[in-house]
Formats: C-alpha cells, sequence, structure tokens
C-alpha cells in the first residue's frame, strides 16, 4: 500500500510505537484516509496482501479493519474486499481533523475567549504551601479521622442492611441531604444563633461556592456590591466574575463603615449597591469584630436601601474569650441577611462543604442554580455529615481546637515579643486562626513578606488584600495549623531577615 | 424589670424554653433593648434585684449580663451597674433588627432577584426516583465499595507515616490533584483516543460543573450556541444560565445536523455561534453515534467559523459491541474539541467528579474559574480516584458493567417485546444505560410517561428534550440500573396501563 508520508504521518501521536501491532496499523491508515492518501471510495489492499507486505499476522490486520469499519473510515463489500468510505468529505474538505495529532501549541485554540479569569490571584490557583505563618489553615493532624472514617462504614453498612446503597451513591437531593440540613440548622440555630429551618439551608460545594451561587442570583452585570477593604480574594474574585462593581467600605475598629463607602460614590449615575458583603464575626484579614451599633445600621440600610446583606461567618467559631458573638442573621431575624458558614476550618477543607441560610424566596432560585453548576453533592458523604455533627463529634472537635489555638496564638505572641519586638506588633485575635502583625511605618510590607518566603515562612501581605483605602504595612500571620516548635522555629527565621 | 410585652417578644424564637434559664433572660433583656423598652443610657436593674424578681440564680443573671455586654447591648460601668449602650441607634432608627424574629414569610425579602433560574426543571432540583426505568442510573449496588474504601485507608495510613494528613485534607492543587490528571490523562488516551497530557486536565465537580465553567470562559449573554435536539436538560439549563441563544440543531440517525441548524437561523442580525455542545458518542437521549462524516464536518465548521466544540463525552465507556467509537477530541487533535468526561456513569454520581480536556490556552482561564466556583476538590478523595484508575479497578469495573448492561438490555427489549409488542419498539442501543422506545404515532408521550409514574414506572417522554423538532412520540427507558427481575417487573406494570 502506497503512504504518502505527509508531515502529520511523520510525528505519530506520542506512544504510539508503545500500542498493539493492530492499532498501529490502524493509526497509520486512518492518516492515509484523512490525509487524502487513500481517497472516498477507493479499494484497500485485501487483508492478506496487507499482512505480508507488512509482516503482521492477517488477524492483526482484520483486527485494524475491524475498528476502521466501525468507526466508519472503510467499508466491506461482501466478498470484494474493503473500500474508503464514499461519504467522506475529501481531504481538502477536512483540513479540520487532525490525524495524528502532534501536541497543541498555546494560542491555536479557535475563537478569543469571552472571559479570562485574569483578576484571581495565583493565591486561589494554587495552594499555599503548609508552613507557618500561611493563613486559614486549620490543624488538620487533630482531626479525628477515624471518627470519621468509622460513621462512613456505619453509614454504608446500615445501607447495605436496608435497601441498598444505590440512596447514597446515587443523584442527591440537590439542596442537601434532609438529615444534614437538620443538623446545620441545629448547629447555628444554637452555636450561631441563626435563624432557620432546615428548609432554608442550602448545602454548596464550601463557602466560595455559596458566594458565588448568590451573585449569580442577586447580581447582573453592572450591579453594585460593597465589598469589606480590605478583603478576602475569593469574595473580591466572586464579584469581578459577576462584572459587578466594587464598592469598598473601608473598615474601622468598628467594622465596615458603609456611610464612608457610599459618600465616596459618585452622586450621579451609579444605582445603590444591591448587595452588601461581609464577615462580621472576624473581619478578613483584619479580625475585627463588627460592633453592635454597626450591625444594627448596616441591617437598617439594608432594609431601608431594599439590599442583601450577605454575611460570610467565616472562622467565627474559635471565639477564645466568652461566647461568640452571635450572627447578624439572627438579629436580622433572616429577612435581609443570608448567612454563608462552612465546614472548611471547623472541619477540613477537603471536605468542600459549605452551606447558605436563605429566605424562603430564594431558596428555589438558589437550588436551582447549584444545579446548574454541578448538580448535587455526594449524599453519602452529607449523611456522615449529618451524624458527625448530630453526634456532638463537631461540637467536641471545635472545643478542643479552640483550646488549642488560644495556647498557639499566646505561644506566637510571646515568640514574636521576644524575638521581634520593635520590628512586628501582633496583635492578639479574639477568635480564629490569624492575627496581624504590625510593621514599623514605611515598611513594605510584600517586600517583608517576599523576603520571610525566601526564609522558608508564608506570611500575607496586608496590602494583597486592599481595595483602596489607606493602611500602614501589616503581614496576616496564619498559627492555627502549627505547633510550638514550628511557630518559634518560624519566628527565628523572620528574626534573621533584613527588616529595613 | 418592666419588660413591654412586644409582638415580636410575644413569639419568642423556637424553642427558646428548652434553652438553660441564663439565656432565656438574655434573650428576654435583648428584646427590651432592641424593642426600645430598655432605651440607650439606661440602668439595668441590679443582677441581685434581678435575681430576686425573676427567682434565678444570682450567678444565672450575671451569665446573661456577661453575654449581652460582650456583644455590645450593655456596659459595666465598674460598681455602679450595668447601662444599655449609650452607642445603641434608638429604637425607632433600628428598625431593621427583628430581636425575637418569629418565622420568616416568603416575599418578605427585599429586592428582587436578578436571575430566578426558573428554567431548570424540576428534574434537576430533585432526585428522580431510583426505579425502573429512570435514565442516567448505573447499577451502584455492584459497585466495589469495599475496593474504594480500603484504597482510602491505604491512602490516609501512608499520608500518616510520610509527613502527615494535611495534604490530603487541607487545600487542594484548583486544577486537581497531579496524581489524578495522569490516571485520566493515561486513561482517555487509551479508552477513548483522547489526546492529552496532565496539564491539559482540569478536574471538576461533575460534568454539569465542567459545561458551566466551560460556558463561563467561552460566552458571554447574547453569544449563540448550537445544542442538539433534543437535548439533555442540564446541558440546556447551562446555556440559558449563561444568557445565551439557543441554537437547535436537529439529531438525524448521522448524529447533529449543524447545517439545517445554521439554514433557519435568521441572515440578518445574528453573529455566528462561537459554541457548539455536541454527544458525538452516544447522543442523548437518541442514542445516535455520530457519522464519520458528520464528524469531520462538524471539525471543519469549527475551524472555518473560528468556534469551539464542547464534546460531551456522557455514556461512552459502555459499548456493547467492538471498541468504542474513538472521541472527536482525538479526531481533532484537541485544537477545537474540548472534552468533557465524568465518572458519575463507570463509578458513582455521589462521586462529583468529571474533567475538562483543553487545549493550552484555556487552562488558566478555567482553573481560575474553578477557582471562584468552588476553589479546589478534595485531594483526598482525588488521590484515592487515581489509584483506583491507575491499579485497573476502573477498567476492570467497566468490564464487569458492560456484560451486565448488555444483558439488562435484552432482558427489556425480549419483555417490551413479549408485553409491548405493538404499543413500544424499543430500539436496541448500542452502548450506555438507556434506549429509546419508540409509540404509536399520535400518542402523547408525557400522558403515557404520567400514567406509568402513577404505576410505579419511571419514564421519561422524549418530548421534553426536544427544542422544537417535531419527532415521533416515544418514551426513554433506563435499563443500567436495574436486575432482570425489576425490568420484568416495571414491564408487567406497563403492560397494564391505559396506551389509548
Amino acid at each position: 500500500m502506497a503512504t504518502r508520508r505527509t508531515p502529520a504521518a511523520a510525528s505519530p501521536p506520542p506512544a504510539a510505537h508503545d500500542q498493539p501491532l493492530y492499532r498501529q496499523l490502524y493509526l497509520r491508515l486512518r492518516e492515509s484516509i484523512l490525509s487524502g492518501a487513500l481517497k472516498p471510495g477507493q479499494r484497500l489492499a485485501s487483508s492478506r496482501a496487507l499482512a505480508s507486505q507488512t509482516g503482521l499476522a492477517r488477524n492483526t490486520v482484520l483486527h485494524a479493519f475491524q475498528q476502521l469499519e466501525v468507526e466508519g473510515y472503510i467499508e466491506a463489500a461482501r466478498g470484494s474486499g474493503h473500500f474508503v468510505s464514499p461519504l467522506l468529505p475529501r481531504a481538502d474538505a477536512a483540513r479540520g481533523a487532525a490525524p495524528a495529532g502532534g501536541p497543541v501549541s498555546p494560542g491555536e485554540g479557535p475563537a478569543p475567549l469571552r472571559h479570562t479569569f485574569d483578576f484571581v490571584p495565583p493565591s486561589l490557583r494554587r495552594p499555599i504551601p503548609a508552613v507557618p505563618f500561611r493563613v486559614n489553615l486549620p490543624e488538620l493532624e487533630r482531626f479525628p479521622m477515624a471518627t470519621w472514617v468509622r460513621l462512613q462504614s456505619a453509614v454504608l453498612r446500615e445501607a447495605r442492611r436496608g435497601g441498598g446503597v444505590g440512596e447514597l451513591l446515587g443523584e442527591a437531593d440537590t439542596q442537601g441531604e434532609p438529615a444534614l440540613r437538620r443538623a446545620i440548622a441545629e448547629h447555628v440555630s444554637i452555636a450561631r444563633a441563626v435563624q432557620c429551618s432546615p428548609d432554608n439551608v442550602i448545602v454548596t460545594a464550601g463557602a466560595q461556592h455559596a458566594i458565588d451561587l448568590l451573585l449569580r442570583v442577586l447580581t447582573q452585570p453592572g450591579d453594585a456590591v460593597v465589598l469589606e477593604d480590605p478583603c478576602f480574594p475569593g469574595a473580591l474574585s466572586a464579584v469581578l466574575a459577576a462584572g459587578c462593581e466594587v464598592v469598598p467600605a473601608p473598615v474601622d475598629e468598628q467594622g465596615a463603615d458603609l456611610d464612608a463607602a457610599l459618600r465616596d460614590r459618585p452622586a450621579t449615575g451609579s444605582a445603590p449597591p444591591r448587595v452588601l458583603l461581609v464577615c462580621p464575626s472576624k473581619q478578613f484579614p483584619l479580625g475585627t469584630t463588627t460592633s453592635l451599633p454597626r450591625r444594627l445600621a448596616l441591617i437598617d440600610w439594608a432594609q431601608r436601601s431594599a439590599a442583601w446583606i450577605i454575611e460570610d461567618d467565616y472562622d467565627s467559631e474559635y471565639r477564645f474569650d466568652g461566647k461568640p458573638i452571635p450572627s447578624l442573621q439572627g438579629l436580622d431575624g433572616g429577612r435581609h441577611v443570608i448567612y454563608v458558614g462552612t465546614f472548611s476550618k471547623v472541619m477540613f477543607p477537603a471536605l468542600r462543604t459549605g452551606f447558605i441560610v436563605c429566605p424562603p424566596t430564594l431558596v428555589g432560585p438558589l437550588t436551582a442554580a447549584r444545579a446548574v453548576s454541578g448538580r448535587h453533592g455526594s449524599a453519602l458523604e452529607q449523611r456522615v455529615l449529618a451524624r458527625f455533627v448530630a453526634e456532638g463529634h463537631l461540637a467536641r472537635h471545635i472545643r478542643r481546637m479552640r483550646a488549642l489555638y488560644r495556647e498557639r496564638q499566646k505561644v506566637l505572641l510571646q515568640a514574636c515579643e521576644r524575638r521581634l519586638g520593635g520590628k512586628l506588633r501582633v496583635e492578639a485575635a479574639a477568635s480564629g486562626l490569624q492575627t496581624v502583625a504590625w510593621l514599623r511605618a514605611g515598611s513594605d510590607d510584600r517586600e517583608i513578606a517576599r523576603r520571610a518566603r525566601e526564609a522558608g515562612v508564608e506570611t500575607a501581605p496586608l496590602s494583597r488584600f486592599g481595595l483602596g483605602t489607606p493602611r500602614p504595612p501589616a503581614l496576616v500571620l496564619g498559627f492555627g495549623g502549627f505547633d510550638a516548635p514550628r511557630i518559634r522555629q518560624a519566628v527565628e527565621r523572620l528574626a534573621s531577615i533584613d527588616w529595613s
């Protein structure tokens, strides 16, 4: 068989020579057909002739023919061999096909993209190394994984004894398993004074997913959304992905200053914000707890201007002294405030489970949006989580971790005081996994963070999270995920860098 | 203490009386403050007096005071008792707060929603009962869950022996764990002739998530997207959620007829489609395999018009005779065709894992979009899945299930032939979990499906999936998830309904 060696044929697909012999022949014949070396209607050499020409067994040749026939490249005519399918377009019309397909070059794609999501920062694209003082990292080695695995086995075993595991492994309730929604409603009612019933809970694949779904339902491109300044990059990215205008509300010691945010907007041509996104329990990254007067003012504003408040109740359960501050949602009665919670910090990030508590009008639209963005979650995992919460394992874990994190913050404060006094003024956070360390006036926090990284220490420069409000330089230091020796060692390393 | 009983106070929060005594007092005092019965600056009765008035222990009263103080409702003045915080707005200004917050009434929310996602059909919002002949349901009782759990334990154990489980339970690579991307790349190269390297793979939370992400990157509202007619409701919902114009391409026995789709569009005022979404291996719901000439024509069109093709390779691995048809992506060399795969059908839907294979230019934007829509997946689960694939468990399971589904389709065909001949003409699908059963001309497939449901049998009327192209009436019958006795029993039930 005369095969014209086209450039494509000259570069076989990766690892073609590792493939079975029939497949190598199949690929060669396919290339010949697609390149036009073998034309529509043309007769192929007989399997016998081809076998003797190539030195392959006749069965191998027939195997290749069979595959080409199944795929429509060739047709068998009884008793008279095989022909290239006459239905195929001529090679010059089929120029789109890339039979041998070498590696694809960047930029070779067709239409330009409509959205490149360039605004998503590197920290959200790749995980930051889990070394001190990475933020938002809980202690993962102490999570009672044995309990989790035991509950998983129990849930599976009970299902097998009952109707089978199909209900656990199949499609789940898009809104979330009823058992988990009950457990969540009970937990946040007690722990966070959130007002809700299981019907108002929507289980999501984490808090980021929850915020993205909310923005897809509540906003359209061009709407104004108030964000705390500084703020979590995931929230900012979600607002930018929704095509919304960002209205920064500078955070002071009382929380987000909404008056300042609205005062600074151009008086004409801008519609009032439809959505306000806040972390009243513990601001990220400043750690501020929004004061009660501010809370009441936010709710009042939302009511007056028919806006929604999304309360991202991130990192709130680990309050070191006294009871946690109740949620803004509970104060509002769940009318204007939508509550977003997550299990990433109180359990572990890989659980990918968060939730929304919202007014009844939003349940249908959010459930539908959740269906579009990924159908549903895992019924198995959600039922295991429901058991974990309902049997008190979560509350017990939170209690233990709260004591641990309180202690770890103390270690950090003492070590910094001893080794970095005068360079860093570390605040004592009232809760959570991280705190702010203020640098000397005039320092460049990004440069200091860069030097720290070179010394093997992760810190987040405060300026990375800013939306325009000027702030003194600072580093955000996560202490939750690291034991005392690692904290002290990292402080030693920080003491060795150039602080000028 | 004189507490004016406001209407809100008359309806205490659910289960308030089950709460600790201090909390009941805290709630009553909070209501009084927020309702204005206790005014900013007003002095509270002393803890001693309050204890004697209420019959509570003085410590209980102090506990309530402490919580109110932490939350900013009251302030302690050393030696002179407690006062309502003077910083609080007066009750008339704080009308937004709903202290005792009875249940929220529907419609009480503030701004109207921008998107209600009404177009998402009920079948995507709640799972359809797992009874015959529900579509898209694999056999879940035969999944080797014991192997899965064993691999999970092994992955956890090995991590504990090494650096700890933090890497498994923490934040994962947004693009997907490298081990899983390697396993996927190898699997689809061999099984589906997809051209890819692990760098071109993006792991998603299922095929629906993948399609939603792709539309968010590739389109903007108003863009035209070609969909097969009929088509899967999840794909249609994603296109509508993206605000795109739907251009239906009628499916004939060769696959989607793109010429017909473009011919029927108004000649003026409409931009050419930017995206084409197809299931060339097995069309949903008709089961058609796109012919080779059509495949070449699709690729040629994409190249000529600078458009993208999304290949949803749904349900393709269970080809009953011969090898599966290779992917469209492989034919194109991965230049215009983006491949979407899922583990929901070959493993189980609760795994919530799918993937995209795309040209290099798309990797960054899609990874960023994935970060916005939910950060990342579970490193633990992804590594377990990687092991499951790499150790050959997936290929073995697919082989077993292929034989099982082939047999089940045979049982369905025979039972329908015997009991429903003349009423239903059931097609023999070449692959997958379901097939089409044509009804007598003039039947109303929705009405027949309604009667079947009343008899306890789930069928999907073909007309439910249509985008306008007239079709004879038919039911889509899923056979994958049901053993022979259940299939025969369901056919008996169908035989009992009114077919007029």
